[in-house]
């Protein structure tokens, strides 16, 4: 099976009206985020913001748990959070993984207005198979991913469908589905 | 199809060494397990906590999206939130459930750590047969639903699993993974 990677972009995302953003860093999405991606297999999460302070911060909650009273507090916490990396752009998130998994990612874009893209089955059956390449899942946070984010992805996933046509899932909630239909059992 | 009805409980459940406890109200599980729910067709999600002053502040965090500045910044997101009811206690949640779809809800009870349980698929399944009984779906907040709430359920249900052994998903991730694997497309 392919190794996965995250990487969870608060640069360049848009908001609600389409312009492109930068969004803070939120301490739960961290949390959520690692704890997803421990339970399925994930090799690291790469946290993405341009802003210096913001990656301090996230080092910082990152901390509190791997070395202070949340260490004892919670083991399992530390497991989880240990799989978080910050670094400032996506640039540096893919080298990151290539350094990691020793090839070059394939980058997925997720999108919760991708009309096309490829399905989750297809995606399930080509990270499955023997010596398929890692691949790096971008997450957007606010609105979305920024659409100088697809252009520097390989392949588009199918955006997540439930019962209707409302889809307004959190970042948190989207990221478990996608692993889970990715590499659940 | 089932009604589906979701019931986020806040006591009894248990704390990590297993003791009985009450947790307090998250206002992002409300927004999460709102947003998952208005996406998958859950027709209401109750929000169970025993102390006044709790249900107060879950009361406050919607109001805040219904009334006030949040109607007019995120439409969405008043149109899920409506979905949340704030009851005292898991009687009131089967009750209101029973008003809303004129039926007894079948209750089924989630766990991280169920051994056996009917499957996910054997569920979706079920809920999908013409004139299925609604269900409600009882999700711990803390450690998971103390044993009491487990005997006042019909049916367990499978804990997910991801690919190794390691499973501890925040309630908002296990709660959009499991309406994702009983409703999604």
């Amino acid at each position: 099976m392919a190794e996965i990677f995250l990487a969870l972009i608060h640069h360049p995302i848009v908001n609600r009206n389409g312009r492109v953003i930068t969004s803070a860093i939120t301490s739960l999405d961290l949390h959520d985020l690692a704890r997803s991606s421990r339970t399925y297999g994930v090799r690291a999460v790469y946290v993405v913001h341009p802003i210096p302070e913001q990656r301090e911060f996230a080092r910082s909650v990152i901390d509190h748990w791997r070395i202070g009273y949340g260490r004892s507090f919670d083991s399992r916490r530390v497991e989880a959070l240990n799989l978080l990396e910050i670094v400032e752009d996506l640039d540096a998130a893919v080298a990151a993984a290539e350094s990691a998994a020793g090839r070059r990612p394939e980058i997925v874009h997720t999108s919760a207005r991708e009309a096309q893209g490829i399905s989750f089955a297809a995606m399930r059956d080509r990270i499955a198979q023997e010596g398929a390449p890692p691949v790096l899942i971008l997450l957007g946070t606010g609105f979305g991913l920024a659409p100088a984010a697809r252009e520097r992805a390989d392949v588009a996933l199918e955006a997540i469908r439930g019962t209707g046509d409302y889809n307004h899932l959190s970042v948190r909630a989207a990221a478990s589905i996608i692993l889970d239909r990715l590499c659940g059992r």
